[in-house]
């Protein structure tokens, strides 16, 4: 058993509260800039054991970044990891998630990884469905079949915001049109890319997540599959490349689990065989990763000794 | 008298005509792509004396990048030089004119001059007007103004295939939105920069154009000012750093006058204080620029001693 | 205990040699060019076992970016963690091994991590001694520890020869000692870096490296350590994320082991917990990566269920 | 005539007095902080008249950048045109004059132009001599000929303690060197640039040299040629096109006249036909030219219509 107990993870969270002082709430859409600059929660998820949890455990929050992953699965299971890899490439960048200088300079012209915009609203673009509705249920599904919750819904609110204001996603789906790298509808894919970033779940959401990918794709409490274990070893493959922006290198070193953050201030993390963790902060440092989240996470990894490395 | 007779400049196209099999005709528009490879033209506007021509001089062709100059003239008089500068900058790029590395690069993110696409869209993005019919009233009257030819109008057919698909251009402007560089609708700016670069033309009003350049804004005929000495002057120092793609330096050392090329293969050139000249040629170069009108005007330049360095 | 018999990786060869034929070898120095195109070897290090191997082991080789591993470990330990990383990165770049450009982009100036040319150079710089003779012996001694071969020694020739024409290093040691990056004379650095890239070996003696890795720095024979567990969790996360130049991503993905490839055609590899591998097979892929090594790799990693993921 | 009067320029001269304030002396070696930070001279050379000057007119300071444009006029004519073309090219770069990114991203592999640190030291790889003291001797000899100053020399302290120090054009020389854009040795080339950036001057010197240009090669006074008109006019084109650093668009649009600025606070206008400017004010703005003296410029072309556009 990794947690052996309650207080031992609560005084973690204690001791780590203070750093979400240090860090800053993502405000380039006013439901984001709502979120508690205080808060600071964690889960994990190890199966056929108590979920250990603290701190605000109960705060809803919109998955954001965390939902490339999610993204990248059901590609990879509708189209195939050839198909997948034909639009989007598989090395870290080490350029910010948002840059589009490797597009024009990257010959042929590709994403370098789903997990940067550019490549998930690649990624985005590969999902199966006669339409954005059909689309959006498939992908919907999957998450509360992963998460066993079928409450987890998107948030409209969020996901309007970040339509109507996400120019710089548009005008990276443009590039990527003009070299025929996503093909499609721009303002569809950008619709089904919102709504996937807005779906809302919480910290036990994120921890169970996690445990699904730690346990290749099976339910690791009932050991049904749900995605192949292909597919869970190239997700987490990128989590560990790319999947904390461009400090994912240093995450890697400190932490060493896979991991995929996002602008809420949601970490996922699996680690390999063992559990799911889920964490929440939503102050961020610079790079755009929860900056309590981070310190908590190198402090668990040292405790529990959950290096991959 | 610059061109002493006829015979000679016809020789001059004579002998430039076999670099018209070098270069290759635009083909991203089918509209484009009809144009006779083989075709060289070449009007020489000298005011108050016969208009010289040779070559193909009755073909008729879009405008495209030659637009900016115009455009830029007509946003400077309606919001004046200091306005136009705080969205655009001043300085040459070395990149391609349709790179969108240094929108990201640049700090504070702003197209570094109105001769690249990025800058120009924003400079077509300050044409004043109450909506995009008047806008381009506007600019269309400016241009008849200009050439003095009442029937400049704009060819629908390549404005709706160029608006069909300028998927990079679309991708510069919601990069320069995300970061307030243009306001306004962005497929209303591209629906106007595409009437504005579909505009048609003839070699005899590339020359005219030109020469009302070369004389600072006014009619060399009539002596009527059509634009402040300011704005020609703005006009004709952009040409000269930017106006031929980037090969503009080069140009700059072998031609040595002010001239602004399109993708449909016209020149247009302005000497200041003598001449305007208009070529046509759309056969390319590597760069974008009419091959053969390159090598017309090099021999022209040395013919008549039109360089101003 | 992972390879059953000798003929089945003998059969993984000779399958893989093929791939030989595709590649090229390594040719701006003449001591590489050298190399026997369609050699193809490997070694797999599994404590209290025998040292299954394959192909022309016999063959030797110089470390070249292999190295980059050995001097990181010995840099980390010379003047500790926190020393290092001051001068040196911890991301991925998604460029080129030999890229100056993040140095210039990059604020402040500093290379992205050790196993870019760059950043190994600067931990090169690190290695503690009062002159070069004392840190190459320092080095030597190190590798000739974990290799447990006294007989390991540097090839003056190639040495010699990259000295002599390093001429891109010595641009990114003046770049970096111009941003303070670097301190010390950039002749002594490179000539200490040379001699390390020049230090010969054999496949065996790459299998025990990558399994003093595997095991934490500890011999895998005697269980004595050789260097820290934390420096090794370092080396190999860094293996994993930068190992294979700017196809680390896809390695990972594809194979999922910590590994460093050399333009000489070696790759070392650690399998955490389990075995080193050495491989040589000196005909590149356009990465600069061991093309049939890396394919005998893939088969290698399925057949032995190696990934990390 | 140009300059009516001698209280009209020491009016223009008192008043950019002020900005001597806001700019910021080069302090990147000892010898050029020492620079009197208030310090603004100006002195216009216009054949046949006397050599108006205004000012501290009596300050030497050193060539530095300007020197470029002297070393360009010494190979062009040392081996001709096509010959420097091979190495350097013609295009302004839209990225600061010590920007190492081009060599690595601009195929093949060439400094953009000889106003850019880089090419500036390709181009004075290419002067003739047979040793490095010859062709120092050539450069001087060209330099005391167009200032008609037999006294001009290289400053040695200056020159001493640039080429300590310049680690950053040494960089440049090695990757020009890697890609067979300079041949010969680095260290030769860099003592050679040192001394040519470390020719002391006045004020005077500067205009005297800008009359030169702006006759075409010709002495202004005596009309004895120095060198070939064709010189001059590629010289006078990368005035235009990059003689102001990164802020030559800006500018040839403000000023609109061939020039050159140094890290000494000089500037050397030709005026086509008409004068040459001498500019001394030590204070640099952001871009690295003077910054009393840009306004000083903007004043003067205003007042006595400069600009050639």
């Amino acid at each position: 058993m990794i947690c052996e107990n309650q207080q031992e993870l609560e005084s973690y969270v204690a001791h780590a509260r203070h750093w979400t002082q240090k860090g800053k709430v993502a405000d380039y859409i006013p439901a984001l800039a709502k979120a508690n600059q205080a808060a600071l929660a964690v889960s994990i998820y190890e199966p056929g054991k108590h979920c250990f949890s603290a701190g605000e455990v109960e705060h809803k929050f919109t998955l954001q970044s965390i939902s490339k992953v999610l993204a990248l699965a059901v590609a990879l299971e509708d189209i195939g990891e050839e198909a997948v890899f034909e639009h989007i490439g598989m090395e870290p960048t080490g350029d910010p998630f948002n840059s589009i200088i490797k597009l024009e300079t990257y010959k042929p012209s590709k994403p370098l990884n789903p997990m940067i915009n550019a490549g998930a609203l690649a990624v985005t673009s590969l999902i199966r469905g006669s339409n954005n509705h059909e689309r959006l249920e498939r992908l919907l599904h999957f998450i509360q079949d992963i998460t066993n919750n079928s409450n987890v819904k998107v948030c409209e609110e969020v996901a309007q915001s970040e339509f109507d204001t996400s120019f710089l996603n548009r005008s990276m789906c443009y590039y990527m049109k003009q070299h025929n790298v996503i093909s499609g509808d721009v303002e569809e894919i950008l619709e089904l890319y919102t709504k996937q970033c807005a779906v809302e779940v919480s910290c036990r959401d994120l921890a169970r997540i996690g445990a699904v990918f730690a346990f290749d794709g099976k339910d690791p409490d009932t050991d049904r599959r749900i995605f192949p274990t292909n597919v869970a070893r190239i997700c987490k493959t990128f989590m560990v490349t790319c999947g904390m922006y461009n400090a994912s290198g240093e995450f890697a070193i400190k932490v060493g689990i896979p991991a995929k953050s996002g602008v809420s201030g949601g970490i996922m993390c699996a680690v390999p065989g063992r559990i799911g963790i889920g964490i929440f902060s939503p102050a961020l440092d610079e790079k755009g990763n929860s900056l309590a989240g981070m310190r908590l996470l190198e402090k668990m990894a040292k405790a529990y000794d959950l290096s991959m490395f």
